[in-house]
Order: C-alpha cells, then structure tokens, then sequence
C-alpha cells in the first residue's frame, strides 16, 4: 500500500514536491526540535490520485487519514468529536509553491454543538469555546460549503449592533452562543442542509475542498503567470490547534527575521494578544510591535528569538514566521522564506554572504531581476504618495516616477523646460517627430498604443518614467485639455506618474532618487563573475551611452542612427534630402549631413571608449521624417520654397499602407545607396578622429538592418567596406571593424546559411522578427492584446518575453544555419528582450555572445545573465524548445 | 588532349549540351542527308575553359581550331586566306537555349583586300564581291570591334546621297570599293588600328567575341529571368559561307512548317532573292511569301518542301527554318522548333498527337501554361489596334482587353453601368470599399499599386482586364479627370486597356472574345488525366463559381466571406455591426446579416454542386467597412443617426499602423466570437437547404484565418463546430465537414504540428506569408521592387511566384510537421500563387493535394499540374529548395 500520509515527524525539508511547502517546514521545524504542534500532512500524491480518480480521495488515503488521525489522538491524549477532552485540528493546504487562490486555511474544524461544550469546560472559558465555534462555522462554510462570508459578516455585525457593542471582543458568551444559531440558519437556507456536526465528515469535506482549489480558475491562471506546472498538486496539512484567544497569556502573530522593507538585520513583526491569526490579517484590531512582547512575556520573547535565529540559520534566508502563543507556551505554526523589497533584497542577499551564511552564486539566484528595476529609478516620496489623488491607470511602459505640468506637444515641452519648467508630455501616442519633447520632459503620458508603442519603447530606451495607453483619459490635443471622468486637466496643471504601476495622479507627488547602494555594487561585480553572456546597451548618443558605461554595458548593441536625425537643426536637412528631386540634390543634402553625424558618432566612440560599438544604418520609412498634417506640411513647404501642392504630394507617394512592411532599413539602401555612404563615411571620419585625437582603439561595427535576401548584403556589405576602407585609406588608418546584419525578417532567419556567407555577425532584432513572424503589428496588437491574455492565448506578452515556440525557434534555426557557414560568426540581440530576464535566459540557453539592452536595465540583464549561467551549471536552465 | 571542336558529321541532336541548339541541329541536318554547308562547332566546354583560363581560349582549343579549319579546306577545295579560291566562313554563336543579348552571326569572316579580289575573280561578280566586303566590314567591326553600327549606316547613306541613288543594290562596285576604304577609315579612326586583315585572326578574335558575349549583362539578366543556368557556356559554329546575294538565282529565306499564327498545318515563310539574311531582317526591302519560291525555281520549291516536311516530321515540331539559296543551290542553314502564338501552340500540338508524331505528354508538355491566359479573355480587333493611339503603359495587372467610358468612382461606374454605359473605372488606387464599381465596370486602370495591390488581385480574381500602377497618368478623382503627357481625360470619354501588356489607349478599340476551341478541350481532357494536383478555385460569389466550373474548377479553395460585406444593401448593416457598443446591439445586426449570408452561400452550394467549398471566416480589419474622409463619415453618420465626432471617433480607434498586422482575421473572432457564430450558423443553415431542396451532398470547409497561436484554434475550432452541429440538429441532418486553418502567418507554419491538432486542413494563405516571412507589404513593395528586380535580389516577383528558399522552406517544413502531427491532414494553397505555373510545379513537388486561384487561370493550372506531374514522373523537376 502507498504511503499517502507522513506525520511532521517522518518528514524533512527536502520533501517539499510530496509534502508541499508549509508540511515540509513543518516537519523540519519538528525535526530540529521547535515547538510545533503535532500533526501529519495528506501528501500532493494523494491529491493527483484525487484527480485521476474522478475527483475522489479513494478508500487508501481516507482510511490512512483516519489512521493517522487515531495516532494524533494518542500523541496529544485528545479525541476526536470528544465531549470531554475534543482535539481540534486546523487544515491547510500547501502547494509547493505558495500560490494566491487556493483554499488556505480552516481553523478549529472538529467542533459542534457537543464539542464546543467540551472545549467550554476543559478550559473553563465557555466564551472562548463560542467564540472558536462561531468562526469555526463561518470558515468552513465560506471556504467548504460556499455560503458566502457576508452573510455572516452582516449577522456579526447585527448582533453588535442590536447589542450596542463596538468590538467582537465586547460579545457575551450568550451573543455568541446565539451567533452561531443565526449561523447555522443561514447555512441551512444558503446549502438547504445543516452545517455537518459530525468531525470526521468536516475533515473529510475540508480535504477535498484543498483538493479542489488546486485546479480553480485563479490558481490556474497563477500557475500559468508564474510558470509552475499544473501537475505538482498540493499537500493537506493536518494539525492540532492551538489557541491564540485564550485570554491576555495567550496571542498570535507574524515576525521576520529581517526587516523585509530596508533589509536591516533587526527582528521585525507584530502580535496580538487574545486573537487567532484571521484577526491579525483582518486589521480590526492593530497589531503591537515585536518588540512590546518582550515586555509582556520576557520569556517567551526570549524563546522566540532563540528560535528565529535557529531558523534563519537553518534556511540560510529571511524567515517569514507565523506563532502562536498558548496560555504562555510558546507554538511555531509556520516558517518561510519571507517576501522582501528590492533594497531589502540586496541588503539580504549581500549581508548573508558577508555572514557566511550563503555563498554569491546563492545570493546572485536570490534576487528578482526585474524587481531591482526599482532601486535604478526615481520613486514617489511615501507620504505625498498616501494623500494623492489617483485618477486613472494605464501601463506601467517605462519604470519611474515623475512629477510636473501638462503640455500637449513636443514643442510646449521644449520650450517649458528651455524656462525651466518640469514638463509632463500628454499625447494620445508619440511619434518619431515628438523626439525632442521626449527628451526635454520629466515623463510621458499617453492614451493610446501598448507597451511596445513608440512612447513605451522610446521612454525605456531613455530610462524616463511613461504610463502609456492610458484608455481612460481623452486627450483633445488641440484644446490643450484631456478629460478623465469628468475632470479636465489643462495645459500648465501638475500631474504625476507612476511607471512602475501605470497609476496618474492629480497634482505634485515629490520624487526622490533611489542610490546604488554599496551592496547592490557587490552583488553586481558577482553577478559580472559569475555571467556568461556580455551585456550591451542600446544608445543613440553620447548622454545614452555615458549612462549606460555607468551602468556598467559593456559595449553598443544597437546605436539608431535616424534618431539623431529628428534634431532641430538637422531634421530641415534631411527633409530636403528626402524631397530632392536628383541623385546631385540628394548627395547634396547628405553633404550637408555628413558633420552633424560624424560629431554624434564623435561623442558615442568617446563615451564607449574601447568597448563594441554596433552601429545600425538608417531603418526608418523616410515618411517618418516628414510632417502628415496639412498645416504642418503647409508650413514646412514655406519654409522649404517649395508649393505646399508638390510638398504634399511627395508626402503623400511617401504614404505605406503598412509602413513596418515598406520601404525601409535596407531597402532602402539598395534604391538610395548614397544615403548609407554617407553614414559609413560619417561613421569611419569619426572613428579616425578618435583614434588620432585620443588614440582609442574603438571598434565599430556597422549593421545593416531588415536583410531579408542574401543579395541585399552581397550589395550593401562591400559598399559599406569600400567606403569605410577608403575614409581609413585617405588617413593612413588600419583599424579592425565588423559588417553584419540583424535578423530581424523570418527569412534571414530561415536562410541564415545564405547571409552569413556576407554578414560577419548577426544582431537579433527580436521586435520586428515577433511583429513579422507573429504578425502582430505591435502598435496596434493592443486592440486584442487584453482578450489574448485574458483567454490565455499566450501566457506572456510575446513583445517583452520572447515566444520561445516561434520567434525562438526560428532563432535557434538562424544560429545553426549562421554557424555551420560561419563558425566563428558574431551572435548578439537588440530587440527591447535583450533586458527581460526569462528572455536573457533564453538568449543563454541557445547560445548567445551578447545581449543589448536600454542602458537602465543593463543591471538587470546582467544579472539575469548570470542566473541563467549558474541555472544552466546547475542543469535548471527551461525554454520553450528543445535546445 | 581533350577534343574542343567537332565536324558537323561527328554530332547529332543530342549533343546540344555540348554543341548547343544550333550546332547539333546542324550536325542532325547533316546526318539524316540535307544539304548543309560543310563546317565545325567548337563546344560548350571550350566556353568554360575560356573563363578558367581567364578569358584565354588555350593552345590547345587554338590548335584544333586550325586543325578543323584545314579539313575543312580540305572538304570544300578553297582555302583560307586564298586570292584564288578563298574560302569564307560565318561565325555563329549556338547556346543550349536560345538566348537573345549574345552575339549571333558574322558572315563573310576571310574576307581581305585580297581575297576579295580572289571572291570577284572567281564569281565573275567584283560588285558581289565588295558588297559583300563591305557587310562583312560593318558586321565584324560592329560586333568585334565594337566600332558603333551608325557610323557605317551613316556612310552608307552618305554614299547613296551624294551618288543619288535610293537602294543598296543600286551601288556599283566602285561606289562599293570607296565604300570600303571609308569603312576601314572609320575602323581606323575609332579603334586607332587598322581593320584586322589576317583571315585567322579575324576568325579567333570572332570566336573570341562569341565567348565574351556570354558573360554580357543582357544575356546574364536573361538567363536569371529564364532560369538558364550560368555555366552552361555557348558553343560556336564555323560554317563555310553559301551567298544569297549572287544575284537572281540566289536568294535566302525564313520559313515555318506550320502557321506559327495560327497553327494551320500549312507551310509559311517569306524569302529575298539576291540577298543574305540581314537584309531580311533589316526590313529594308520586302519579302515575298515563300509560295512565290514555287513559280521562280519550282524544283527548290519543292526540295524545300521535301526538306520541311522531312525536318518537323525528324524532330516532331513545328519548324523555324533558316535557307539560302546559292546560285540555284539550296542549302539549310537552320532549324530549331518554332515559336508560336497560343492558339497555334493548341492547335500545333494536338494536330500532332492525332497526326501520330507525338503523345499525349509531350503535347501537354509543347504548352507554355501561361500563354494559354490569351485564350481566356477577350482580345483587341487588330485593324482598330493598328490605327490606336497609346497613350501611357502600366503593369499588365489582369489579362483582357476592354473598352469603355471613364469614371472615377465606384458610384460612377455603379450608375453609368445602370444606364447601359460600358464603364471604365479609373482611379489612383482602388480599395475594398470599390468593389462594387469593380464588379459593374468592364475594366479597371489605376496610377498607383503593383502588381498584386488591390486592384490587380479583385481584377485577377474576377478574370477582369487591369492595368496598375500606371504612374504616367496624374488622376484627380475630384476634377474627374487624368492627365497624361499634356492630354486630358474627362469623365465619358472613351480608353481602351490592354491587360496583357499594360497599354493604355484612347478611343475606342473593339474587343473579341475568344472561343475555347475543341483542341482547347481536348488538351485540358490530357491535362486532366495526367495530373495529380486538384484544381480548385477562389471564388466568392455564385457568378464566380458559375465561371469556375465551366473552366473546370474541382471545387472552392478560398471563397472570401467579406466581399459580401460591400454589397449595398448589406454595408449599412455591417457598419451597424461594427459601431455596436453592446454585444447585444452588435448581434442584433449580425441577425440581419445573416439572411443575406445564407443566400450568398446558397448560390455557391448551388454552383459548386458536391464539389468541396471551403469558406473563409471573416478575414480583414473591421475599418475597411468604414469611410475615411470627413465628407464620407459625415454623411454616414447622419444616415445612422449619430453624430459625425463619435463615429470620426470610432473610425479613429479602428484606425491602424499596419493594418497587414493588426485586429483581423481569427484575431476578430476572439474578441467577437458572435461574428464568426452567425457566418458558421449561415454556412450550416445554407447547407441544411440545399442538401434538403436539392438532395446535394455539399461539403463544406470551413476555414478560419490568421492563425497563429495553437490557442486561438483551440477556442475557435470548437465554437464553429459547436455553431455548425447546432443548426444540423435543429434540422435532423447530419454531414460531413471539415474545419480547418490558413497557414499564413509564419508561426503557424513554425508549429504546425500544434496547430494541426486542431485543424482537419491546411491551405497555404501564401499572399500573407510571403509578407510576413519576407517582411514585405504587397501595397507598398511597388516603391523598391523595380530596384530590387534590376539588380537580381530576386529573380520573380514573389507575390507572383513562390518564393521557393524562404517560403517554399516554411511550406515544407509546416507540411512535414502537420503530416507528423495528422497523418491525413488535407493541404492545398489558395494564394494567388495558386494559378501560377512554376508555384503549381512547386505544389506538386512538395506534396500538397490541391492548388486553388481564380477562375480564369483554372485551365492554366490544371495544365502547369499536368507538366508538374510528367517532369516529376520524368525527374526532370526543379524546385529552389532540397525536398
């Protein structure tokens, strides 16, 4: 016969996959010899047995329960269903991950109407035993019967009422004991049954109630979120209870051996005296700090430290524990890892080490990457932050947060912040045109377009805070207004954002700069040891580039090259290339270009001294450049002496149906190739600079982007290397430099053999390889987006986590096909994944050399980077696809 | 030592590889007894050695050329070089296949100032002799020495001029020898050295020539278009010179041995006496038709015939024969198969097989597929064509010919068309919101779009005449005009297309339709017994089905639902649908849809008969039901009694980026599963009355589109099945039906095997893939594709052929995973690539079972799937990828 059942004392730690979490810290907590009551846990087995039989415990494990249930009576010399001497139990369950959603908790089971007699005279406290009782009834029909808890609330509080009390506390024995009557009315109207007096048919029923939750609706959709498998199950823990409410000497409560907010190394927690632990976490009654217990009971007090510390060491982490004190003696009910702040979890991480206790690939794996994104940008000051004014919520597209006064163009935006004002950008989306207001605000607002929608992407890339498609609120740009249920908010008013959440407050919220404490520096340096894969940056210009070196990138990844083309005094420039009539005209134009990138690019090679620099070649329709709006277009012509008619209608030819699928990237070097000439030239006169003024070996490579057939790059790369070799030729130059090209088109990726015969790398341009292979056109996938995931289409948004099923294997096939023509071929990503933790881990997994990513996630990435090598070291690495 | 040169008599038919087309024709000739001059072929493999050894013709290639050239002395009793009997020779090139761009034929090569003498001696005809000089001068010097041809015209004419004389033959010999000596100063004066007197060097630097015109740019950009490999080299032909213009007793000619017109099995040619075959080509003076020959020399005549008739009945063809006859002598100097029109190809071949000269295969295999498109549409009278003025040429986008009154709008066209008024409908572009005019006019011609925007592909499918992307006409939709070049064209006025070739007249041209004649028949009843692949069509209407069956159409590959949509009465109903801010209120006009659905699959059960119909769920963004200018959306508005902003404001939320990549196809059904609900519930209510009134077992296919994500049919599959099984039991019925999926997004094909647990079928949507997967827009790609054509980074346009490497790869690979996942998973392609001859032999090769396209390209599918299946039976099929 299979063993479905262990009490506490047969078990350990390590058995958390058959014993779930909380049985197995319990058993362990029994093993090293701390007070835990007695009690036996129904293992996650028993719950797949429970499914597999159509949803029935089956005759084993029932008979084992009970069996159990008889030793637990032995060992406590308390019986079950008892008039004299009742042993009541609490059942919880515990999955191996904790998980929101189940079934948690139910406490007391074992009373009825003759029971709770009994528990009245053995403790001589008949109003404890009511008390116990009435809760009793309340949780288990909630939880195991469904009858829904206002019902009960709404009696509890009538009874109060018509008694003309204040809190639960105040209730006699009689108002309890008529409590639990009105209660088990409404049982019998709400389930047309009674409440089940029997004890053994409750423990039965609140077993297969955890069985249940484990396959509801929010516990599956958790585990999809979270990536646990839905075949783990959960266990039952069985145990005897002990009370917290059994007068002043008794209490329950919850402490942490460090503070989980700062990380400090000091007993942090709170108690109640007289209470059980649902009265902790309803807040009815506030908690007292910790360290009051010392007062009231030294000893116990004592004990408990004792205790804690034994477990921290024990668990070598911050222990998140649950006690309850009984008429003086001292119960542990639960230890775990404790939830923690991001400052909290560096501190953690960092102190145990220095203390010995774990070593840094333990401390690297302990950190959340994404959650130390908070410790790298500016957060709200808590108290402003508690008495603001929320007024909608959108997406939380860049991390941050910002506070200042609303402008509706990129031009106000300038021009507040040329006086010095903190300018919030509104816009219902952004454009490229809007890059200098982008650049000049505090944070950007928008209420249209994703995450992946060019405010999203261009405010990460920046590292500025932006709560993008933001439906609730109607901005009337020309009105210089936007509405949001009801409330105007008009140029000039202080709005603030936060990014993290995607929350818009009214009015000033002030912000305050998180530093990079010493310990995050230490964990970073282990990370950087312990990481395989190298960490880039995506930077346009010299300002990206200088934040990115500090934040410790380790080259370029993806310099745009179009982005400084938006600039004031650049954008009439290129706008004349692009409406010049000869190959003469546009040459001309590019001349006249040719310094303004040539200093860029100046600046970029000084700011990333010897480091890689990949610089990619115009990507951009040329339409972006130009304005789409009559007014605009009648203005520009004006200033360009030319008829708004023939303005208009260059624009117009300009127009693409579907411009991510148009005439861009390479294409359109393959009908203008002077436009890349021109770039190249710009790129190598700055590199000479450099390495003749300042003696820097930089080291460029030029990336050609959005190749799709081998004959684009049999073209493009040679006119990139004659032109690049005769700017070094005319200097007497030899420096080393790599022509390569990003994968970004499903082909390139399917003849990746083909286009490595001329590509001397590859950068994976995973946001346009998903909008192409997925074919979601990323700006307007928001329409379906919500339903996809609500329908669990795709467990994660394929635009920040890569598809590893599709994209992936289509990049996996790239790197097989690129090496077996190329072997010692450059392999790098650029797509916004470059700084997603499960994607980095991916980008390991397959074999990767690099990753680039916005300046402000390189920690991120780099540190996702060296969990993803200890991962694969330890054979714990998961994809998608077979590797 | 390798043999480089080979006797006419030492080859035959077969060698073409080595001696190419012409050499081993000649060699053939020579062995089966016809008179031929005597000579030798150098061979391909000297070609290619020439290019290996850097353009160097080698020693040994050298040496046998002389050696060949003495036999040759010795066969013919004249010498090189000789003043007495001197001995002349052509100089041909001869590839495998013909190839226009290379260099082709120098005659009279020995000719020097001495052997001219010699030439004049010994025919007793000095002004033959200089004659002949002088062309051999302008010939040799023109192709050899690159000395341009006008300046030898311009002598030429300058010599008739200032002798006043009006033709050629007109000059005497001493106006000849001055001829000559200005001729060899012109040579002098262009290429700084005298005209090459040796005999043997003008004969290498001939061969030589042949070899470097190989390697040209035209004959190169030939080659890639008509898939003639690069390393298959030309041969060269020496041949001992026999004279057509030797006076009245000679002559030269080209003859066919059937009308090449019509394929009447009549001979058909043309012949100059006292000429040498330039003058035939140059159109100077004008031939007589070949049966003249029979009356002035009646014994050649009939030699001739004698010969014809023995040569096609040799090689099993129509002949193209070249002839000359010396001083009553004739002599074959050609013959390769003839080309011919489309109704002469039908004709020519059948006439064969019943004539017992070839089989069925072969004549199937005679048949160019797409040249038989001519004999599906109508055509131009020829009279009226020859006295049309053209006024601006487009792309061909749909074959026909039509004629009719310009309007420039659907409303237009819809009303003129009301009046009897054959309607022309001409616009800068056309969009789904025309169709209705498309439907009603009698040809379309638009200035912008290519090949397969939209107008090109709903004129395609609706086998109406299109020219696209026609950019020399300015067309001002609100003047209801165009300009072209100066000309105005007002709304009535009269033009006539061209969709063959893209040719635009003004005025009325009369049209004709051409009969489908009983060889038409018989070759289609060949083609149909010898193909694998099914033939279906993309029809969406009972009119197109109607069509489609009578060419032969084997069922519905893709019958698009959303047509239906624009139907007048309908559209009203659809936009209620689409503006519906409740799921009630959009029901409700999903009922009122639903009538008019059923009756449109009604008539195409009705049409189709048991033939499978497979039906599109909805497809395209929901913004194309809407109007997009103010005026439109005004005027809407007030017809649906709302205000003009909420519904610009709805217009606007439906507005997207890439609409290619945004809210449609399946992606619609799940966030509106109720659309996709009423069109299965029409289908299935269609269905139920058909099968009950008709007693037809109909079988239906329902396919949902865009599917990428395995999810998506996880939902989807079981809500039409759910939907279709609903109405069969309401009415007591039970069918089969298949559901099943488009592959049109590349990660769909990616993880076809997921996506095939859940698809009963397959159709390859290759118009979207190919997008996708080469990340071009069909609407926009107009803007690069000509660049990208000129410079071979592909060799076809992909949307009209598949793109075999990158798409044909993710075909293959989505075939083998679907098949592995669903062994008797059904697969076709309903591309427009379909209809297209080498896509179809691509289908064939990689397995699928049926190709669909539109019903006017039936036949020339059912014949490319014949020939896909004889090349495959006979290995002969080429495919760009490895299957």
């Amino acid at each position: 016969m299979k063993k479905w059942v262990y009490f506490f004392e047969e078990g350990n730690a390590n058995m958390k996959a058959l014993l779930g979490g909380k049985g197995a810290n319990l058993a362990e907590m029994k093993r090293i010899g701390l007070p835990v009551p007695n009690g036996f846990t129904i293992t996650t087995e028993a719950c797949n047995a429970y499914y597999e039989n159509g949803k029935n415990l089956g005759e084993e494990v029932n008979s084992q329960i009970f069996e159990y249930l008889k030793k637990l009576e032995g060992i406590t010399g308390k019986t079950f269903g008892s008039k004299e001497n009742p042993l009541l139990v609490s059942v919880r369950s515990g999955s191996v991950f904790s998980m929101p959603g189940m079934m948690d908790t139910i406490l007391n089971l074992g009373l009825n109407d003759d029971t709770v007699e009994g528990l009245a005279a053995l403790t001589e406290n008949p109003r404890f035993a009511y008390d116990s009782y009435r809760r009793f009834i309340q949780m288990f029909s909630d939880v195991v019967l469904k009858v829904a808890k206002y019902n009960f609330e709404h009696a509890l509080e009538a009874a109060k009422r018509n008694n003309g009390l204040t809190y639960d506390t105040d209730l006699t024995v009689d108002h309890l004991k008529a409590l639990v009557k009105t209660y088990k009315d409404i049982v019998m109207k709400e389930t047309r049954k009674p409440f089940p007096q029997e004890p053994e048919i409750q423990l039965i029923m609140a077993v297969n109630s955890v069985f249940e939750s484990w396959d509801n609706p929010r516990a599956n959709i958790y585990r999809n979120l979270n990536d646990i498998a839905h075949n783990l199950g959960t266990a039952v823990n069985i145990q005897e209870m002990v009370f917290g409410n059994m007068g002043d000497t008794s209490g329950t409560g919850v402490a942490f051996t460090r503070n989980p907010s700062t990380g400090d190394s000091a007993f942090f927690g709170e108690f109640l005296l007289n209470a059980q632990g649902e009265d902790v976490v309803a807040g009815i009654r506030t908690p007292k700090p910790i360290s009051e217990l010392k007062e009231i009971m030294p000893e116990v007090y004592k004990q408990f430290i004792e205790i804690s510390k034994k477990l921290e060491t024990h668990y070598k982490d911050m222990q998140d524990i649950e006690f309850t004190i009984e008429r003086g003696k001292l119960f542990m009910l639960q230890t775990r890892n404790g939830k923690r702040t991001a400052p909290a979890a560096v501190n953690i991480a960092v102190d145990l080490v220095e203390e010995g206790l774990i070593d840094e690939e333990t401390a690297i794996m302990r950190l959340e990457p994404d959650q130390i994104d908070q410790l790298l940008h500016p957060t709200f000051d808590e108290v402003d932050l508690a008495n603001a004014k929320e007024i909608a919520k959108g997406l939380p597209a860049s991390p941050g947060a910002a506070c200042g006064q609303v402008f509706f163009s990129a031009e106000d935006v300038v021009a507040a912040q040329a006086k010095g004002i903190p300018a919030m950008l509104v816009r219902q989306e952004t454009s490229p045109e809007d890059i200098e207001g982008m650049v000049s605000c505090v944070g950007i607002l928008t209420s249209r377009g994703g995450m992946t929608s060019h405010a999203a992407v261009v405010a990460r890339g920046m590292g500025k805070c932006c709560v993008a498609g933001c439906g609730e609120i109607k901005v009337e740009e020309y009105a210089k207004q936007f509405h949001v249920d009801g409330l105007v908010v008009k140029e000039g008013d202080y709005i603030s954002l936060d990014g993290n959440n995607g929350r818009v407050f009214l009015g000033k919220i002030r912000t305050k700069e998180v530093e990079l404490t010493g310990n995050f520096g230490k964990l970073m340096a282990w990370a950087d040891v312990h990481r395989v894969l190298k960490v880039r940056t995506n930077a346009d210009n010299p300002r990206d580039s200088k934040v990115a070196v500090k934040f410790g990138a380790e080259g370029i990844g993806l310099c745009r090259t179009e982005h400084m083309f938006f600039e004031e005094e650049r954008i009439p420039v290129v706008r004349r290339m692009i409406v010049a009539k000869t190959i003469e005209a546009r040459k001309e134009a590019l001349d006249l270009l040719l310094p303004f990138q040539r200093a860029d690019f100046i600046g970029i090679f000084e700011a990333m001294g010897e480091r890689p620099v990949t610089i990619r070649l115009l990507d951009p329709p040329l339409h972006e450049f130009l304005p789409h709006e009559d007014k605009d277009i009648e203005a520009l012509a004006k200033d360009m002496k030319i008829s708004a008619a023939e303005l208009k209608s260059i624009v117009n030819d300009l127009k693409e149906f579907n411009p991510m699928l148009g005439h861009r990237g390479c294409r359109l070097a393959i009908t203008y190739p002077e436009i890349y000439q021109m770039q190249v030239r710009a790129i190598f006169e700055a590199v000479v600079d450099v390495v003749k003024r300042l003696d820097l070996k930089v080291k460029p490579e030029v990336m050609i982007p959005l190749v799709g057939f081998e004959k684009e790059l049999e073209i493009l790369a040679p006119l990139v290397r004659k032109t690049a070799n005769e700017v070094l030729e005319e200097h007497g130059l030899q420096i080393d430099y790599k022509v390569g090209t990003m994968i970004e088109v499903p082909r390139a990726a399917l003849l990746a053999d083909d286009i490595a015969k001329h590509a001397e790398f590859f950068s994976f341009g995973t946001n346009d390889l998903t909008q192409m292979t997925l074919g979601f056109s990323r700006d307007d996938a928001g329409k379906f987006m919500p339903e996809y995931r609500k329908k669990e289409i795709f467990e994660k948004d394929p635009f920040q986590t890569i598809d590893q099923k599709g994209v992936g294997k289509l990049m996996k096939m790239a790197i097989e096909l690129g090496r077996a023509q190329r072997p010692d071929i450059k392999l790098g990503i650029c797509g916004e994944h470059g700084g997603e933790p499960k994607s980095v881990e991916f980008c390991h997994a397959i074999g990767l050399e690099y990753v680039s990513c916005s300046p402000y996630r390189v920690p991120i990435a780099k540190l996702a980077a060296a969990q993803a090598a200890i991962k694969a070291k330890n054979g714990e690495s998961k994809t998608g696809i077979n590797l």
